[in-house]
């Protein structure tokens, strides 16, 4: 990969030419939410560039992108399909190469460099997309199957349908917002100690959840499923990093039988920039797999895949480094997990065809977590519930502090990166600080 | 209440002068979808009406109507809050009364009544409502007691939360459709026999779900919960009635741990015309209630419920008469189901004040379902499921025909209605026709 002419992108950074992830932000002269691409420290304004130049030169033969461009989301975007987020992609890959085919549009033109490439400090990130719905998968093997042995023994700890499906559960769409928001500790009912009649008071049993998020390109029609082969080219438009806060304590108590609920729905953070599919290709890797590498964990041959989850390809993950940072108020930050989401047993196509299955429409716009992903020590955990053992022990912190669960003033930073300093492809910081509930006690 | 002036007012509609809901309609002369309301077997077309006549004297002191009346949605409607829907109701109630205080505009306007009274088989009908999240609860007693009653024995027949919380989860917005709207039998995995290893193929039980539908009209913040006894006032627009299609099978083998999905995202069906809360007033009832009503079915003083969903007022449901019948695609209908709203265990307050507790934010055009709603009795039951007890008993049909769960080819109508012949507010149908599965078998 070529370099940039842009100032300053540290070797470090997320945001290498190698990855041109899309956002929404707003400017200090712009307070309308538009389209932004990251590079290193910077952004370049999509909506200014497409407002001084000429598109159509850029961008040759696809209309409209200027309207596009300057919308409150990435929806219309997305929905032009991945050919011409792969176009687009590149020819802004060229824009800010050093070696650039149009130096005249931006590289040499100072006076458009001022206006459309500004410190990523100067702009204020939105959600990237319009989300119609959400919805949550399952798919962090060594997470499903340690929460299940934590309450079921593990003998038991995967339910029967684990390695034949996708397991899933419908979001909340509203309660998604861009990192950065501040989360509220959420009231609930919750059982105390051994007392069979429960309580109203804040969760006791905050976490997070370290998630890859899947924005969806182009929807399918109501009744129509989606072929598992055709999924990721036809239907995905990029990813996010992903933290579904959960309130252990309430959901234990409400999720049977019909899933979780107010536990969950209080709030969940995406990173802001869409990492486009495309950006993700060189880090293809192989996901665990019923066949193989799952016998060595459960000690038997699985039964063969149902057809419509059988891909063609074999690496249908990505091996991306994912961490999770914990700030206390006092500002001491921990690095308290580090695995890869080469611990789904899943792959997005995967999910997609299964949750098309039905008939099932998803839109443009549509949000699939992947599940909590977790490796198989308890420092990869991608959740407090695993770390902790259920509130049982505690994870140490900087600043001679620990945890089992979230206290208020806690910030949980989720950051995510493929590839070597100078071509990394990563996500930024997918952040959330944790305010006191709203009541103590009500009841 | 007054006589209407519209001709041919059947004194058994659903549509009374009492009634007045709300709809999105499309005519022969306007393809784009906009605002009406339905009075006996007509609608008004109110986008016409708004651009023919002084919105100001009709509707004084509320602005921006025609604007609102040409959109393809009743959200920006439902987001001017209860009493301007009770105000535009009102009103248009005068407008169509035998007395209308207005008679020059409508009544006596040959020419108007012509290009704004339409007979109801003239419009096309859309989904009302831009519909943000969908939940979809179970405050329906009898339903969950007996469903429960079938997998784990009347005496575990209830989850330990059941009468504590308002047990729900998140469904799928995208599915959500107008009644009429073909419905496509699912595929999905599902067990045969005792074999432990799943199939792909269509469902082999199909089964419907008889729900209220209710919507919202003004959001709550993110963070902050609607008090039980605002909820009403503050925060409902309007009610259908509402189909929550399911695929027993398809359920029963994905649902442990994380709730239904596949299951039920392939469609719910809803009647098109929303009635608004006001038009419902007069039909307030007593739900089930924890500490005496259940206590026949229970045997056992329940505990007091949390502060959070006590309400003041006693009457927090409606007594709403209920049907579900079935047409073959013989064309023989049978109304194998009656029953009433009062058997919901919850209101729909207590569901908004308990869905909001920790913070989830409600917007507008929200969808909640009530639950399926069942009586007592076998035969006042809201689902096949617990109607043939899981497919043990058929259940009898004109035309020498029987069910146990639904067959291509059948067609499912809800109806419901409150009041006497006159003065009735119903719902019109909420239909729906199963369409055979697109694949037969794909393993």
């Amino acid at each position: 990969m070529a370099a940039s002419w842009v100032p300053d992108v540290d070797p470090s950074s997320d945001f290498s030419l190698a990855n041109i992830p899309f956002g929404i932000i707003t400017t200090q002269d712009d307070p309308a939410p538009h389209a932004a691409v990251a590079i290193g420290s910077h952004v370049l304004d999509l909506k200014v560039l497409a407002a001084n130049s000429d598109l159509t030169k850029l961008f040759p033969g696809i209309d409209g992108l200027a309207e596009i461009f300057s919308q409150s989301s990435l929806n219309a975007f997305a929905q032009l399909g991945r050919a011409v987020h792969r176009q687009v992609r590149g020819a802004i890959q060229d824009l800010l190469s050093t070696d650039t085919q149009h130096p005249e549009v931006l590289r040499d033109n100072a006076e458009l460099r001022k206006k459309a490439l500004l410190p990523q400090r100067a702009v204020k990130m939105h959600l990237p997309m319009e989300i119609g719905d959400y919805t949550d998968f399952y798919a962090g093997f060594h997470h499903a199957r340690r929460v299940g042995g934590m309450f079921r023994g593990m003998d038991n700890a995967l339910q029967p349908n684990y390695l034949h499906l996708p397991v899933g559960y419908h979001g909340r769409a509203s309660s998604v917002v861009v990192s950065g928001t501040p989360v509220r500790r959420p009231v609930g009912q919750i059982l105390l100690d051994k007392d069979p009649v429960p309580v109203t008071a804040p969760s006791r049993k905050l976490d997070f959840e370290l998630e890859l998020g899947c924005f969806i390109a182009r929807p399918n029609d109501m009744g129509s499923a989606i072929p598992v082969d055709e999924a990721d080219e036809g239907h995905i438009f990029g990813y996010v990093l992903l933290n579904d806060w959960s309130a252990r304590d309430v959901q234990a108590w409400e999720y049977v039988p019909l899933g979780p609920f107010n536990g969950k729905n209080f709030a969940t953070t995406i990173s802001p920039w869409v990492v486009l599919a495309d950006a993700l290709e060189p880090f293809r890797a192989r996901p665990l797999e019923n066949q193989t590498q799952l016998q060595q964990y459960l000690g038997e041959i699985q039964p063969p895949l149902q057809q419509y989850l059988r891909e063609k390809r074999r690496d249908g993950v990505f091996d991306i480094q994912l961490e999770v940072e914990l700030t206390t108020a006092e500002g001491d930050t921990t690095t308290i997990s580090r695995t890869s989401s080469t611990n789904l047993i899943w792959s997005f196509p995967q999910m997609i065809a299964h949750h098309t299955l039905g008939g099932c429409p998803l839109r443009t716009g549509d949000l699939l977590g992947s599940g909590t992903i977790s490796g198989q020590g308890r420092l990869e955990s991608g959740s407090l519930l695993e770390m902790s053992e259920n509130g049982w022990r505690v994870v140490e912190l900087k600043g001679m502090d620990a945890r089992t669960f979230l206290k208020d003033g806690d910030t949980v930073t989720l950051r995510g990166f493929c590839g070597v300093d100078g071509g990394r492809v990563g996500f930024g910081a997918c952040e959330g600080r944790v305010y006191e509930a709203l009541q103590k006690v009500t009841d």
